[in-house]
């Protein structure tokens, strides 16, 4: 097993090769600028590309993608670098390209309630422009602020509101992609509905940019919601909470949002942003934050009040309702920023498992009960009406979870505990670099063997985004 | 370019060793079975294999196409037959395996709201079967009382209640599939959200039994809707009909379906069935069937009221709404046989066009153009708020559309202006055998390059369903 085949060198001529395809100011070869574009948010790894390359367009990356492919110069895509999993990390050095220059969103089609836009537009600016014409783009990963809509079609991002709306992959109808050998293809067609041939578009989703590049989406759309309510209820255990997300929609309702946050996280998040919105008290061990919503507010009212007589079954805390637009971005903020709160304070390692989600509670028994065997700390908190649990691990002088042999053992345990539970490891972050080491747990030698087929496919010298979710 | 490799010949040995596998009485050879396994519901089509065999499990479906991808013979899958592309035609000969018998529903999970189903299932007997634990499964086909869900998996059938609840893939969340070489294996895991490598699942799903023979089938499902309502609507043309399905979600509601269906297919269907429900005046072109559904009746009625009020813009007649169970029953059944009545009036050919919803108007004046220009007839219905229209040709003497040269130029073109309208020539049908020879207008060699390699990596032998879909 190798991870690229005869590897290329990147030579002065090359990069003036790509001087002329992108443009002299947009081929980046500064000390900072390779560190800068080196790491994302996973964790504190870096690896600096050789150079990096800012093209505007689809023509562009094509030109740049077939001298790479003749010269086996690795490439590295990526978009606003939030990512957990280390996907657009150039580990083996060679071009990154970078897509932050390919920002435009093309066009809003009113009539057919879709959008056709460029990776780079952050996911939080196309969510706003389509708003103001009435419609409704809803994954939301929390880094909505600052990530790329490419970087989450890489990734098949979730977010809060997937319980109710669904992933990426549920808005994604048809991707103009650049091919390793330079080709520039549509995934698919601009239909709801499509039974034509394989479906490239769904294979090219969530494969963390080692198929292709992609250069334009075309999204699905629906109407905006006119309305939304959000309550907050607390639990005196975690394994009651998590058993209250299963029977809320046993009892048929689908919640917009349904999300899980363990106190130590709201409290360490709290401190973060100076927020005293949510009162703690002792016998408190976890929160749900829940969400309606629709075009008939008395409805959601209706709703919201028999959700909250469902809770009192499951040792509910007293319900707190946000009552205007500011309480509920107050809450929203805290529930966005826990992340970030808890990696600040410590917990640098975060691992994303998706269970079904009635298995939630056993998941978080055995995280609490990993960590006592493996000596860390563990805070859980994610999108539990989707069993999509992400936990925060803090190891005493570990800055990356790959550094320390008891960690890792650590991780496999609570990776196999997920896969015995029906799930897998990965809901919305990704494989990347990081969980490469992990798939087998997940997979077994024939699964790989299929997927190794494709990307052979796809890119049979191995040279865009090379040793990312498994090795050839 | 060539269909299958040196294709191998089925002996009396290797009838023998299947005899042993699967069970002698699930081993047919009569003249009779052949036949009958020899055509599904595409056109006049009939290619019988050489046997048929009935497999109980994936274990036995795994030592069949081990033995056949030994002696490299072609092996069509088979779920009920109801297919209109002509996907489990086996025009090669060799062995169909037929997934009759394997139709249990393996477990209802209502913790976590999944079902485990073998393919052999029908598809309203699934739906009836988590309906009774007051659960959903959308995706319904018209031959939903007939086909089964293994079938819909290989075609990603959609239905009705697309419009609303998205097509199986939305609802397929892992697949047990045996591969060409006879090796079993999950495609991803029982989770609502999945970021763990590539989506081998989505892949398969659509894939029309070229790519692996499922055998497990593990969907998600959603609570049940407590109420819907229906309302008929006619209008004096079609375009106006298809104007007003673009509006209906431009006023941001979102229909659980949204039906056209165009006069003359109306009184075929009515006259079939022996139905007077729907009185057609002289005036009238086309109705759409529109249901909302919800948890709360007054909503619904609300919504039925605003969309009808709506709709007077659209030059709509008056509005016939369903007032009890048996009135919606008519005219679901109504609009469930149209197929079946207006192919016995003699269109016996059927297109499955989609287009973005908006582009209905375009699309059904260019169908009737199409018409006059190559000498044949055409009725349109389908999932209009889908943007699916299927269009049934008729032209004297024609029973199957590859057999006429004008016939097939009247096709082409139209496929052509689908894919100028941003659309593709099949939404839930599935290419198959009858709409192979098109496939070069919607996509060009690169993208089936990557189709072809695709089909290479899952079967380098090419002996499962081989020339389907697009030739090696």
């Amino acid at each position: 097993m190798q991870t690229v085949a005869t590897q290329g060198k990147l030579t002065a001529t090359l990069i003036d090769e790509f001087r002329r395809i992108v443009g002299e100011q947009f081929v980046l070869l500064d000390k900072d600028s390779l560190i800068r574009f080196g790491h994302d948010e996973t964790e504190h790894l870096s690896f600096p590309p050789e150079v990096v390359l800012r093209p505007r367009t689809a023509e562009e990356v094509s030109a740049v993608m077939k001298i790479c492919n003749e010269h086996l110069i690795p490439v590295t895509p990526r978009g606003a670098g939030t990512g957990l999993s280390g996907g657009a990390l150039p580990h083996l050095g060679g071009v990154l390209i970078s897509t932050d220059r390919m920002n435009s969103i093309l066009s809003i089609d009113e009539r057919n309630l879709q959008v056709i836009t460029e990776p780079g537009v952050i996911t939080e600016v196309l969510q706003n422009a389509v708003k103001e014409k009435g419609l409704f783009y809803p994954p939301d990963p929390s880094s909505r602020g600052s990530c790329f809509i490419g970087g989450n079609i890489a990734e098949n991002s979730g977010g809060p509101k997937a319980v109710k709306y669904g992933v990426v992959k549920d808005y994604v109808l048809n991707l103009e992609i650049v091919l390793p050998n330079g080709e520039i293809i549509w995934t698919g067609a601009n239909v709801l509905k499509n039974s034509t041939g394989y479906n490239l578009t769904q294979l090219v989703v969530g494969s963390e940019g080692t198929l292709g590049i992609v250069t334009k989406i075309v999204l699905k759309l629906i109407p905006l919601p006119k309305y939304d309510l959000l309550m907050l209820v607390p639990f005196n255990s975690l394994e009651k909470a998590g058993e209250a997300v299963s029977a809320i929609f046993r009892a048929g309702f689908v919640p917009s949002a349904l999300e899980l946050v363990e106190v130590d996280a709201l409290q360490i998040v709290s401190r973060f942003v100076d927020s005293s919105a949510v009162p703690i008290t002792n016998d408190v061990a976890a929160h749900l934050i829940i969400e309606v919503d629709g075009n008939h507010l008395d409805t959601l009212m209706m709703e919201m009040e028999a959700i909250s007589s469902l809770l009192t079954q499951f040792e509910a805390g007293e319900v707190y309702f946000a009552d205007d637009a500011q309480q509920k971005a107050e809450l929203w903020k805290l529930r966005r920023r826990v992340a970030e709160a808890v990696k600040v304070d410590g917990y640098t390692v975060e691992e994303d498992t998706v269970v079904p989600r009635a298995e939630l509670p056993a998941l978080v028994r055995g995280v609490k009960e990993l960590g006592r065997q493996y000596d860390f700390k563990a805070v859980c908190y994610g999108h539990a009406g989707d069993g999509n649990l992400h936990i925060r691990i803090k190891k005493e002088g570990i800055a990356n979870s790959n550094d320390d042999p008891g960690l890792i053992a650590g991780i496999k345990a609570l990776f196999r505990l997920v896969h015995q539970l029906g799930g897998t490891i990965s809901g919305e972050h990704g494989i990347g670099l990081l969980q490469k080491s992990y798939i087998d747990i997940v997979f077994d030698e024939q699964q790989l063997e299929l997927m190794r087929g494709i990307k052979k496919t796809f890119d049979p010298n191995n040279i865009l985004n090379a040793g990312k979710i498994f090795d050839l």
